[in-house]
C-alpha cells in the first residue's frame, strides 16, 4: 500500500510539472477545500488571492502537511499541523528563516520571559493575572507565546464533531514565538495569513501592531515625519508588490520595511541587501531598559549580566556592559550601513547631522534616566521604598519605569526617525522632565508619610 | 387654488413614473437646486453624486418636506423641516428605522441626561459650563442633543433676509439625538449628509468620530489589530459600495461594521444577517460603568436600579444586577453569533481561545475595579473623602473613575478586538496598576493632610 | 575665460528658448544631475516626477545657483547653495513669498527664541539640553533653525572627497526658518522636496508633523471630524493635483489647507481667495499662552509687552492686551470670511451655532485657566513656590502650564473642528478639571512639605 502511495505521488508530481498551474491547482486542493470553502471561507479566500497559490502553485499541504510533531493531528485522511513555523516556511525560504533566527526579535519570547527582571515587570503590568490567558493577551501576544499541545479534545464544528489537538498558546503570531518544532517565531506576524502578503508587510501600519505603544512609538514617529507624511499622500499609488522593489519607480519615501529589511536599490544601483536580521543595520539598541547601548552581539539579551548581576546590558550607572556589545569598528560599519540608506535621498552634510542629533538624544537621555536611577537608589538607602521585593511594584518605581520605558524610548526613536513632537510634549522631554521633578517631590513625601505613619502607629 | 396644485402634482407624479429618472430628476428639483447650488453648492454637490438622487430618484423634498412639526417652516413655497430624522429616513427604510430604536445608541441621550450619576459625571467633566452650548460640544456631541424649537429668527442670508425656525441644539448628529418628530437618534451619524454614503459607513473611519477617546478606544485598537492593518493595506482597493457586501470578494478583513452591524456573507452562503440593532450580536456591555455586565435586556439603562438605589447594572461591589440582564442561554446565542462570523475565516480553536481570553480579561479588569471602589468607598468610611456631594469632584474619585472609565474599558476591548498595547502600556495594565497602587497612596496622604489641617487651623 | 563662460551661458540660453521642453531638459541638466542619479537618486527622481521639472522646465541650478550668500560654495564648476528659501523660491512665486512674510508661521522661530517667557519653557523642556543640537532636534524642528555657515569641511564621499559649507542649524525644514539670505521659513516644511507638491500641502497629514501633539492636537482633532472621516473614506478619488482645486469636483469635505490657505471656489464662485498668510481668515489666536485672544495684529509676538511687562497677548488675569490685537471690526471681517467657507456647504444656522459653541469654549476654558493662575500666583505668595527663577521648573508650575498648554488649547481646538473627545476626555475638560484639582491638593502638601522642611531642618 506504501508502494502505491508513494508510486501515485511520483505519477502525481510529474503530471503536476505538464499541467496549467492553476488548473492542476483547484483539483490537487480539492479535499482541503472542498469543506474548508464552506467552513472558513475567508482563509481560503485569502489563499487563493495569494502569490502561493497563484503562480507558486503552492497547496495546503506544502505548509500544513510536512513534518511530524506535537500538533500533528489526523484530520480527514491528511496529517496536519495546525501551526505553521517559520521552520515550514524556510522549506522554501531558507535563506529568510535563517537571516530570521538571527534577528532579537525571534528570541522575544526568551528575552522577556528568562530575563527575570523583565518577568517581574511583565507580571507588575498583568497585576492579579500571572495566568497562562492574560499573558497571551499582553505581553505575550507580541512577543509570541509557547505554544504547547496537551493533548486532544473534540469540538464542535459545522461539519459536526471533530477531534483537535489542545494547543496551548494558540492562536499567536508574536514575533518570538516557540514552536512545537522549536523554531521561533511567527511568520504571519507580519505576513498575515493566508495571503503572506510581501505588500502588507512592506506597509509601515503592519509594525503598528506592536510598535505604536508609549513605549516603542516607532509607527507614531514614522506617520508624522516626512517620510510618513509622504507615504500617507502618495503611498496609494506605490507598487508593493513589485520584485525587486525600486525606489523611485515602485516608491519614494521609505517605510519602517525599507530602511529596516528590504533590500534598498535604485534601476541602476544596489544599496543594501535585504535581510530578516534587522540588526545588521542596527548599530544602536535604542530600545533602553533603563539605558541605550551598542547593539548587543547575541539576540539572547537574556543571558548577559551585568557587575550586580543583573541581566542587563548596562550597569544601574549607565555604564554599559561592553564584553555583550558590538565594538567600534561594527558599530561604524552597520552605522554607515544605515547611513548609505539615507544618502540615496539626501546630501551627506543632511546625514552627517541627523547622526549627529540622534547621538545627542541617547547621550542626553542617558544622562536623564541616570539621575531618575540615583533617585531611586537613594530612596531605597534611606529605606522610604524597598528593592527586595521587586522594582516594580511601588509608585516611585513605576515613576522610574516611566523614566526610561516611556519617555527616554520615545525621544531617542524621535530623533531617529524625524518624529519631532515624540521627542518633545508627546511622551517625550516634557514628560521626562516632570517625572523625574514628581520623583524628587514624591520622595520627600515618601519621607513624611513615613515618619507620619511611625507616629500614628 | 389648492386643488389645481393638487391636481398637478397628481400629473406631475404620472409623468414621473414615465420620465427617465436622472433626466426627470433635474427638473423636479429645479425650485430647491437652483438656489441651493449657489448658496450651498456643497450639498447639493454631495446630494446629486448620492445614490438618492442617481439610482432612487430621492429629491430634497421627500426627506425635507414630508411631515409636519414644531420645526416645520415655510420656505419659498415649501413647507420645509431643517431636521432630517429616522422616522423619515424610516418612510423608505422601515427595517432599519425599527431596528435602530432597540438600539442602545438611539438611547444614547436618556441614557446619559437621564441617569443622575451619569448626568453628574458629566457635569464635573464640563465644570462651570452647564449651559447648553458646552454640552452640546462636549457629551452630547456623540450622545446627541434634544433638538428644540424656540420660535423664528431672520438671518441674513447671501439671497438677504430669510426667516427660520429657531432650533436649539442644532446642528447636531449624535446617534441618540430627541428629534422634534418624537424619533431617537441621527441617520447621518454613520452615513453623513448628504451623500448618505453606505461606503463611509462600512469603514473604521466612520466609527473614530466617538469611539477613539480613552474611555472607548476602539478604533485605536482597531487601527492596530490584524484586521486593521490588513484594512490599510488593502482596503483601498476593497469595493465598500457593493449590495450585497461579499467577504472574500468585496473585502477581505472586518471593519467594525462587518462585525457589528453589517450582513455577512460570502458568495454561497449567508453568515449572519444585516441589523441596525447592534446589541444582538452583543452578549456583554464590554464597556462598564463601572462594571462590564451581560448585556442589559433594555437599551434605555437609564431604568435600572440597583440594591443601593443607584441607577447602575451591578452593584458596588460589582455583583451584576440580574434582572435587568439577558440570561445566560440569550448570553449564549449572542456569542454563537458573534463566534460564527469569526469562524467565516478563524478556525474553531482560534475562536474558541479568544473568547476565553476575553473572559479572563473581563473577570480581572472587573476584579481590579472592585479594589478600586472598596479603596474609594473605605475613604468614605474614613471621612478623607465625601460621598454626598456626588462621585466625581474630588482627586481620589477621579482617580477612580479612569480606573474603569479609561483602563479596565481599554483592556476588555483591547481583548475583544485583539489590540495588544492597548491592553498593556497604552492605556491598559499598566495604567490600571498605576493608578490602583496611586490611590492608596493617595488615600494615606488625604489623611495626612486632613489631620495636619485640623491643626494648622 | 569668464567671457566665455558667459557667452556660452547666453548662447545655451537663447538655445533653450528655442527646444523642446524636456529634451533641452536633459541636456541642461546633464551636469548636475550625470552625478546625482548616482549618489542621490531619491533627490533627481523626485525632482524628475515635479511639476517643476515636467511642465515648467525648471533646473537644478534655477533654485540652488540664483543668488550669492554666505552659504555659496563651488561645486563641480557651479557657484551653488544649498538651502533653498522662500526668497528663492519667490522669484517664480512672488505673491505666496510677500504672502507668507506676514504669517505668523514665518515668525516662529523669533516668536519663540526672542520670547524670553517661551525660550525659558523650552530650556525647561529641554533639561540639560540647551546645546544647539537638543533644540534643533526638538523645538525647532518645527518652529525652524537658525541657519549660519561657520566655515567649510571636507567629507567623504561617493565621488570622493568634497568641500562642503559647515552649516549649523541644518539640516531643517521649520516654518520659520532663519535662512542666510535673511529669508524666513522653508517652503518644503508643507511641499517637501524635491517634489515640492501642492498634492501633499493639501491633504491633511502634511499638516500632523507640527499639529498632532498635546499642544496644538489639530491633526488628531481633524482625523475624528465629520471632515477628516469622509476624507479617511473617499479622499483617495480626490484630485489632490487640480488646479483650480474646485469644491465639489476634486474634492467633497475641507482638508486644513481648504479652510485655511486655498482657494475655495465651486465651478461657478469664487468663494476665498487663496492665501499664505493664514492669519487673514483667523479671528482669533485659539492657541493660548496662556489664553486665547484675539488674532494678533503683528506676526511678530514676542514684541508685545503686557502691563507687568511680561511678552504676553494678555495679563496673567486674563484680560486681553488689547492694543496688539486686531479689533472687533477686522475680528468680525475675518469671521465672515471663514464663515463664508462654512457656508459652501453648510446652513447658516449649522455655522451660527458653530461659532456661538467656539465663542464659549473660549470663554470658559480661558476663565478655567484663570483660576489654575491665580492658584498659582498665590502659591508664589505663600512662598511654597518661587517665581523668580522662572515659571516652568517646579511641579506646581507644570501642571499649570499642562492646563493651558495642553487642555485649554485641546477644549478649543475641538471646538472649532468638530473633534468631540478631544476636548471632553482626550486632552480635554475631563483633563483640564483634574489637573485643576491636582494643583489645589499640590499647594496643600506643598505647604505641608514645607513646613516639616523646617521641623527636621
Amino acid at each position: 500500500m506504501k508502494r502505491f502511495l508513494f508510486g501515485s505521488l511520483v505519477l502525481l508530481f510529474v503530471l503536476y510539472a505538464f499541467l496549467p498551474a492553476t488548473g492542476s491547482q483547484v483539483k490537487k486542493e480539492n479535499s482541503c477545500m472542498e469543506c474548508h470553502e464552506i467552513v472558513t471561507p475567508g482563509i481560503v479566500n485569502d489563499f487563493k488571492n495569494s502569490k502561493h497559490y497563484l503562480r507558486a502553485s503552492i497547496s495546503c499541504t506544502d505548509c500544513h502537511c510536512k513534518r511530524e510533531g506535537p500538533d500533528t493531528f489526523f484530520h480527514e485522511g491528511h496529517r496536519v499541523n495546525l501551526v505553521v513555523t517559520p521552520r515550514d516556511c524556510g522549506r522554501c525560504h531558507k535563506k529568510e528563516e535563517k537571516e530570521y533566527e538571527l534577528n532579537m526579535m525571534s528570541h522575544a519570547y526568551g528575552n522577556l520571559i528568562l530575563n527575570p527582571i523583565y518577568l517581574d515587570l511583565a507580571k507588575n503590568v498583568n497585576l492579579l493575572s500571572e495566568t497562562g490567558l492574560t499573558m497571551e493577551d499582553s505581553c505575550l501576544s507580541c512577543h509570541g507565546t509557547k505554544i504547547e499541545v496537551k493533548g486532544k479534545e473534540k469540538r464542535e464544528t459545522p461539519l459536526g464533531q471533530i477531534e483537535f489537538p489542545k494547543i496551548e498558546g494558540w492562536p499567536n503570531t508574536g514575533v518570538g514565538r516557540i514552536n512545537p518544532d522549536g523554531s521561533q517565531g511567527s511568520c504571519s506576524a507580519c505576513h498575515p495569513r493566508h495571503s503572506f502578503s510581501v505588500s502588507v508587510a512592506r506597509r509601515p501600519d503592519s509594525c503598528s501592531r506592536c510598535h505604536k505603544g508609549p513605549d516603542v512609538p516607532a509607527y507614531k514617529i514614522y506617520s508624522v515625519s516626512k517620510h510618513g507624511i509622504i507615504y500617507a499622500s502618495h503611498g496609494k499609488k506605490w507598487n508593493f508588490e513589485a520584485k525587486p522593489w525600486i525606489l523611485g519607480k515602485d516608491y519614494n519615501a521609505p517605510t519602517c520595511a525599507t530602511c529596516h529589511i528590504s533590500e534598498v536599490r535604485t534601476d541602476t544601483e544596489l544599496i543594501a541587501e535585504r535581510t530578516h536580521s534587522v540588526s545588521t543595520r542596527l548599530p544602536r539598541k535604542l530600545f533602553g531598559i533603563p539605558y541605550a547601548t551598542n547593539h548587543p552581539k547575541s539576540p539572547k539579551t537574556y543571558e548577559v549580566r551585568n557587575r550586580m548581576g543583573l541581566p542587563l546590558l548596562s550597569e544601574l550607572s549607565g555604564e554599559p556592559r561592553s564584553e555583550y556589545l558590538i565594538d567600534e569598528k561594527e558599530y561604524k560599519d552597520r552605522e554607515a550601513k544605515m547611513r548609505s540608506i539615507c544618502l540615496s535621498c539626501h546630501s551627506s552634510s543632511f546625514a552627517e547631522k541627523h547622526f549627529l542629533r540622534l547621538n545627542e538624544s541617547v547621550r542626553t537621555s542617558n544622562e536623564i534616566t541616570r539621575r531618575a536611577t540615583q533617585l531611586l537608589l537613594s530612596s531605597y538607602k534611606e529605606g522610604i521604598a524597598k528593592m527586595d521585593d521587586g522594582l516594580f511594584n511601588e509608585t516611585i518605581e513605576k515613576m522610574w519605569v516611566e523614566t526610561w520605558l516611556f519617555y527616554s524610548n520615545s525621544i531617542r526613536l524621535s530623533s531617529a526617525m524625524g518624529g519631532a513632537d515624540y521627542g518633545v510634549f508627546d511622551g517625550g522631554r516634557w514628560n521626562l522632565g516632570l517625572t523625574l521633578e514628581r520623583m524628587k517631590e514624591y520622595r520627600d513625601l515618601l519621607f513624611l508619610l513615613t515618619q507620619k505613619k511611625k507616629t500614628v502607629k
